[in-house]
């Protein structure tokens, strides 16, 4: 089957074809500035990238864009839509509607539209994305693949704040987690890649990127994970704050004179390493290297960061008393051999060994750990595309 | 020497009067509804309580009726005022200003007004208590003891918050922690009691009462807390949300209509187990007596408050890079075999083991764990009001 990943923004949109017989990647690329001018990013495997700059005033002329490429008579992958067998689409939050993938149809679409106050700046946008594919592509079979999803095994422990029940009752106020497309392929990749089983192990995921969580995944079911109702709480991220004394939001609302959303705006756009780098940077190669020359700010941020990793690490081996294997996986737990040895060297205490030179390997799934070492450490790269591929495929098999 | 121990909430005082070489309580009480009413209660050692209704416009009246009954002629601790050698002043927060206790002067007067904005429900009432007692006791010397000094030498990467950093620099937001006097007083009981030296080991402390919090202690220092900025962060507590995810605030207030104050009013006074109870209660007595009949919402309660607190110990044994002993101290703490037993036994993999039988006892230092527990893990009773006492003879002599 050829599959198209569609992952869509609020004013962008990712895209991927996918053959989910050799996993192949066909062509990808993205639409940015949607709304704004339009430019097209398309790369067909084995060539170099396109781009194109054209209106795109809304996701359609952006999508229409992207079928043409990928029809191109010179550089398309496919020579007619009709190739096409499925669209999957990555939706942000499925509230506790869905527990799994599913297929897209007027039941789904009205769910979806649900869980929207949960999620105001994504699910409106995936939404778009599905009702122009409908439009383009009628009759193509869709399933959307929820970043919520695999988090939805929690149990009540690791799901419900403290705050009166009421509020779950009512409101559905809870933690969901997200990246769960990630977590989810990640767990599956470590179990295989050591030949453990996954029906039997305890797993911890580090999805370190722009936004980052960790998972604890048990028999192959997340039992806990770091982000909250919104993607806000947990790891101090690239420019949000994770977790915070809730009481700091109205002291700074006092004093910066700002009003909710103000505060709300601080904590997700100008805080996490960003803000504590003093605005430097929320890209981790730059604050690497202004902390090997000595920016001072840029080393406290790289410090809370890697803290926070190795705490809810900790937290997550005690919630499933004990841990076989972790990966660190995403662009920073990936790329990051310094964030990796920051967190591993203080978990001694399970027996965790790094190999310091495997650690220095990128690109590949890597065993990082020592021979000896009680619990395996690996770099798992990601795949949120493969992953919404199999999923689109099993479903529609 | 005799130290007059006072603790000044907003209205309400607690006293006692302590012989420092003897350790002995001579004397001890509250004075309730200041402000209001008033209401003393007096207990001099070996004597059954006395209570007197009595009006107590402010602070001032009920100290007086403190110091009267003190020296009352029939059932006084004391005959004259003048043996009262020094006074110890509980305060909630000294902020960056104090990593230690310190004796009562002008200078330490201007920095806790300083710090007020902090903690601006208790460090008020604290400065009345000062106020009043150097009126009524012109000449006694007085320390203040504070709530925040024992977790000054947190490092940075455990108290700064992923914000901006000039929210640290300007207005000094960061995590100072509370329950300093106890988690001081209770990690050195437990290397003492273990016949462990504190100066090499890694401790952690569980302060469970209404309020909650537990801290990390190396070598005797305190490396982290989980109570932040104010005592709200950190566990799920009696009537505290604690940790949440702070976009929850945003979308509450939206929900419920309510302004930031009310919001904080909620997360404050109606969260934590009172409220995932769905009020029932926030003493864990009522919970765990309904829970026992089937109360599904009071076992929810009581899950998610071991839960958490299984996860902050397993977070600090990685910021530790291990751990040799658990104390388990405060009102839960000491009386809720059920709750230590339901955090000790997800420690398996820390090998820890619990001694069923020994964690049924109450009252004294007990180790609860088995002989052949790789962990020690032990009840310490706290005692505040003797660790006020200790450090103000400490800095008097």
């Amino acid at each position: 089957m050829k599959v198209l990943i569609i992952n869509c923004g609020s004013s962008s949109l990712k895209y991927q074809l996918i053959d989910s017989d050799t996993e192949e990647v066909l062509a990808k690329g993205l639409c940015e500035r949607i709304g704004i001018d339009g430019r097209l990013v398309y790369q067909k495997a084995g060539c170099d990238k396109e781009i194109t700059e054209a209106p795109m005033p809304t996701h359609k002329e952006g999508i229409q864009m992207v079928l043409d490429a990928l029809t191109n008579e010179k550089t398309g992958a496919i020579s007619s839509l009709s190739e096409i067998d499925a669209i999957g689409h990555r939706v942000v939050h499925g509230g506790e509607k869905f527990a799994c993938s599913a297929i897209v149809d007027t039941a789904m679409i009205d769910a979806l539209e649900e869980c929207t106050e949960l999620a105001p700046l994504h699910n409106p946008a995936n939404l778009i994305g599905i009702h122009v594919c409908q439009e383009l592509m009628p009759g193509v079979p869709m399933v959307g693949v929820f970043d919520t999803a695999f988090h939805q095994t929690m149990p009540e422990k690791a799901y419900l704040y403290g705050l009166p029940y009421e509020y779950y009752e009512k409101y559905k106020v809870r933690r969901y987690g997200f990246h769960g497309t990630s977590h989810s392929f990640v767990s599956k990749e470590l179990a295989k890649f050591l030949g453990i089983d996954i029906n039997h192990s305890k797993l911890i995921v580090c999805h370190l990127g722009n936004g980052a969580s960790v998972s604890a995944v048990v028999d192959g079911k997340c039992v806990d994970t770091s982000m909250g109702m919104t993607p806000l709480e947990g790891l101090v991220m690239g420019t949000r704050s994770g977790n915070v004394d809730p009481a700091i939001l109205e002291f700074i609302a006092k004093k910066e004179n700002l009003d909710l959303a103000g505060v709300m705006n601080v904590l997700n756009k100008k805080s996490g390493v960003y803000g504590l780098s003093k605005g430097l940077s929320s890209d981790f190669r730059d604050l690497e290297e202004a902390s090997a020359s000595g920016n001072v700010y840029a080393t406290k941020a790289l410090d809370v960061f890697c803290y926070h990793v190795t705490k809810t690490i900790g937290a997550y081996v005690a919630a499933m008393n004990g841990v076989d294997a972790i990966a660190f996986t995403a662009g920073i737990g990936e790329n990051a051999p310094i964030v990796r040895e920051a967190v591993v060297k203080n978990l001694e205490y399970l027996g965790v060994k790094l190999d310091e030179e495997q650690n220095q390997l990128r690109g590949k799934n890597t065993k990082i750990s020592a021979e000896d070492s009680k619990v395996a450490v690996c770099v798992i790269p990601t795949n949120e595309e493969l992953a919404i591929c199999r999923e689109t495929v099993a479903l529609l098999k």
